[in-house]
This record gives structure tokens, C-alpha cells and sequence, in this order.
């Protein structure tokens, strides 16, 4: 067996994996109607992180998931996480203009067109995970369960409503906690899930351990999505940066102060890492992208 | 063997039975965050004709489907055409005040609460599609690729796209005609096959005698909406009257004028019914629904 490789090559090679797959997943650009299909294109084709691509991967390594069921999976993440940047950039939502340092897409189409795209990348993500030949159809219709869950209104959704209510308001710490759980933890989590659910089934108490990972890993992005939010540049961060505080939104920074923000952030990563004891060797990719996702610039 | 419902007490049982249906696959409305709850359920829980349900039934009568997975089919299409009525009343969209004689769920909310209650009622139909015990799995995922390819961007959602784009230009009736088959059609035309995936595999024939129907059914709900656009009353429709016309857009009416476009429901009609010759009586419910489509006063 040869050498596994280093983390920057193997992230790179699902990233390109993920594109591809994205780029033959969607439906073509020339199909009608065109616009609405550029658009889709346009706001999933653009290189973001990949972040629940690389953990429903590095999850599938635990369970020796194939790699054509996680692609599929992964597309199906991504196309659900696309479609929620799509409508939160909207004019009624944060009303923003850059995203991923390109115009966004209600600006670079129109706010009617942005909508629609937001609405059919969404369905194309379940047509896509209710696809024949992805195997067992009662691991599928699991997989497709865990994916609304995480998306609808008592996951990713209900995150933003609670978002929405929250501005100007003080939230204690639990009450923001189950905010970032809903609308960033839950599709982290299903991320996870889903790139478990790809392969061998795993015993309930690595289920277990895995659910733990997860949400701590979620709010370990979360806290770092709030620290780099109001620390680095728009440049870097290709989105407009500080404008969660600027919104006088609820964020970890506002609640705690910078330093103990960044103080919860590595307690969060080391809990995150210590779940995936029990899972040994197998869990080594996901250790080492908790340890990104703690150091990540953007 | 007891003597069939009259049509008009049927389609009451039908309505009713949805209406309770909805409203326990609907997240309870005080259920965090309740606000959005409130939305999904004002926006589903508000007496629509329920055309789809009542297509998914009377299909369903052909094939001996059972009850419990037409409700369940049922309340997933009325899910998703409840989201895009909330999307498409948006001022981005058709900005219109007035739904089913109730304020717009944007109006009684507001912007951002209507888009993620939208967002929320399509994926809470798929999770609801995907659920447990609903029987034969390969079957339900069949229903989930039939109800995502009629709402995505080559169904429902691309209608509006071409919609969008159309508005001020001159169609050709075939345009038109591709603008209604996806915008209003497919979902007709999946309502009909959600109801016959529910019973026992029909024969080639009898499926391809469905989908004429369904095609003719769907552009024929369409052109009926088109005259009652322009002939009925704001109080009747329980919406904004002549807003197609007003907002210039592409309607039968329009491009035919009013008396040739009547004749031309009257021909759908007639070649719709003709469509379920080959089904013979088990077909009656579909055909006494294609005379209440075509005379429907609202």
C-alpha cells in the first residue's frame, strides 16, 4: 500500500474532483433557460472551499465509501451550500455585492434570476442524491433524509431565520450556539453523515463519535468564520469583510471579545480532534482538516 | 359494492383530508424558529383549490393506490407549489399583495421570512417524500426524481425563468406553449404520476395515456387561467386580477384573443378526456377533474 498523501495534495485532488463533477452535474449553460442555467452555473462554479466535499470525503475514508457515491453526495452538499449563498447575498437578505471575490449573483444577473437559481440548485441537489444507481435505494432515501434535515427549517433555514431575528438583539452564548448549529453546524453535519452514509455501516458508537466530531467541528467553523470576519480583508476573504459586526449582528467576537473567541476556537478544535479517538488511523483526514479549518486565512 | 362520491363531495374529502395532512407534515407553528413555522404554515394552510392533490387522488384510483401514500404525495406537491407561489409574489418577481384573498406571505411577514419559508416548503416536501415507511423504496425514489425534475430548471422553475425573460416580447404560440408546458405543466403533469406511482405498476399504454392527459390537462389549466386572468374578478380569484396583461406578459389571451382562446380550452379539453379512453372507468375522477378545470369560475 502506498504512501497516503500529503493533506495539500489530497485536498487539492477532491477540490478538482468536486469542480468536475459540479461542472457535469448542473445542466449545461446552453440549455434553455439559458439564463437561468448560466446563473446556476456561475454561482457553484467558482472554486469556493469545498469544505463539505472535503469532509463528506474524509469521512467516506473511515468506511471505505466509493468514490463515485461521495462524489455525488459532495455535489449534492455543494449545490445546497451554493443555493444558500445565492439567497442570503439577496437585496432583502445581507445584500451583498462580492462573493467568492466575483460579483454576486443577483448582481451580476438580476435579483429575479438570482431567486430561481437559488430555488432549482436546490432541487438539482435532491434530483441529483434520488439518482438511479447510487446503490442502495434505503441508504439513499437515508442519505436524502439527512441532507433536508440539515437544509430546512430545523436546520439551515430556521439558522438564518434565528439570524434574522437576532439582529441588534443580545444573544447569550448557548442562544448563539444553536443559532451556528442550525445554520452553518447542520450542514457541516450532514457533510459528515453523508460521506459516512457512502460507505460500510459503522457501529453505533463510531456513529456516535462522528456526530460528536461534527458538532463540534461546525462551531469550530462558525467561530472562525466570526474571527476572520473582523480580523482580515475583503481581498483575502473574497466576500465583504466585517459585516456581521457592521450589521450589528450576533457573532463569537461581539459576545466574547476577540481573544477569548480565539481561545474557545482551540478548545473547539482540540475537542473536535479528541472525538476521533475511537476511530483510529482511519479518522486521519478528518483530524487533519479540523486542524485547516482551526488555521484556515479565509 | 357502495356507489361512488358524487365529483363534488369527493373533491371536498380530498381537500379535507389534505388540509388536515398539511397541517401535521407542516413544523408546529410555535416549533423555533416559530416565525418561519408561522410563514410555511400561512403560506400551505390557506384552502387553495388543491388542483394537484386532487390530480395525485384521481390518479391514484387507476392503479388502486393506497390512501396514506396519496396523502403523502399530495402534500409534497402542494409543498412545492405553495414555495413557488411565495417566491413568484415577491417584489423581485410578480410583487403582487393579494393571494387566495389574503395578504402575500411577504406582505403578513416580510422579504427575508417569505424567501426562507419558500426555501423551507421545498425542502420540507422532499424530506417529507423521502420519509420512512412509505413502502417499496426504489418506487419512493422514483416520486423524488419525478417531483425534483418537475420543479427544477428544466420543469417549474425554468418556466419562470422563460417567464421572466419574456415579458414585452412577442411569443409564437410554441414558445408560449414550451413557457406553460414547463412553468404549470410539469407539476400538473407530476401530480398525475406521483398519484400512479402510489398503486400497483401500470402497463406501458395506460402510462403513456396518463402522460398525454397530463400534458393536455396542464396546458389546459393554464389557458383557463389565462381567461380568467382577464375576464374574472379580484374578489373571485382571490388574487390580483388582469396582472398578466397589466405586467405585459405572454398569455394565450393575449396572442389568440379571448374567443379563440376559449375554443382552444374547449379542444384541450376534449382531446384530454379522449387521452383516457384507454383506462376506461377507472379513469372517471381524472375526467370529471378535466370538466371542473375547464369551467372552474376561479
Amino acid at each position: 500500500m502506498s504512501a497516503p498523501l500529503p493533506f495539500g495534495e489530497w485536498m487539492a485532488c477532491v477540490q478538482e474532483r468536486v469542480e468536475k463533477a459540479l461542472a457535469r452535474h448542473l445542466p449545461p449553460a446552453e440549455a434553455i433557460p439559458a439564463r437561468l442555467h448560466q446563473a446556476m452555473r456561475y454561482s457553484c462554479l467558482n472554486g469556493g472551499k469545498r469544505m463539505r466535499p472535503l469532509l463528506a470525503f474524509a469521512a467516506g475514508e473511515i468506511c471505505a465509501a466509493s468514490g463515485d457515491r461521495l462524489e455525488i453526495a459532495a455535489c449534492a452538499l455543494e449545490m445546497i451550500h451554493a443555493y444558500s449563498l445565492v439567497h442570503d447575498d439577496l437585496p432583502c437578505m445581507d445584500n451583498d455585492v462580492l462573493r467568492r471575490g466575483r460579483p454576486t449573483c443577483h448582481v451580476e444577473f438580476d435579483e429575479a434570476t438570482a431567486l430561481l437559481a437559488g430555488d432549482a440548485l436546490q432541487t438539482q441537489a435532491f434530483l441529483l442524491l434520488a439518482g438511479e444507481s447510487l446503490g442502495d435505494p434505503a441508504a439513499q432515501l437515508e442519505m436524502l433524509r439527512c441532507l433536508a434535515r440539515a437544509s430546512g427549517s430545523l436546520g439551515m433555514a430556521g439558522g438564518q431565520a434565528i439570524d434574522l431575528g437576532a439582529v441588534g438583539r443580545a444573544l447569550e452564548l448557548p442562544e448563539l450556539e444553536l443559532m451556528h448549529a442550525l445554520k452553518t453546524g447542520a450542514l457541516i453535519g450532514a457533510a459528515v453523515t453523508l460521506g459516512a452514509l457512502c460507505g460500510e455501516r459503522l457501529s453505533g458508537e463510531a456513529h456516535q463519535a462522528l456526530e460528536r466530531f461534527s458538532r463540534r467541528a461546525g462551531l469550530l467553523f462558525q467561530v472562525v468564520d466570526d474571527i476572520l470576519d473582523c480580523t482580515a480583508s475583503t481581498a483575502t476573504l473574497g466576500k465583504t469583510a466585517g459585516k456581521d459586526s457592521a450589521a450589528d449582528k450576533p457573532t463569537c467576537v461581539g459576545l466574547m471579545g476577540l481573544e477569548r473567541a480565539r481561545e474557545f476556537a482551540g478548545q473547539l478544535r482540540e475537542q473536535a480532534i479528541e472525538s476521533l479517538a475511537l476511530l483510529g488511523g482511519r479518522a486521519r483526514r478528518l483530524a487533519e482538516l479540523t486542524d485547516f479549518i482551526a488555521h484556515r486565512p479565509f
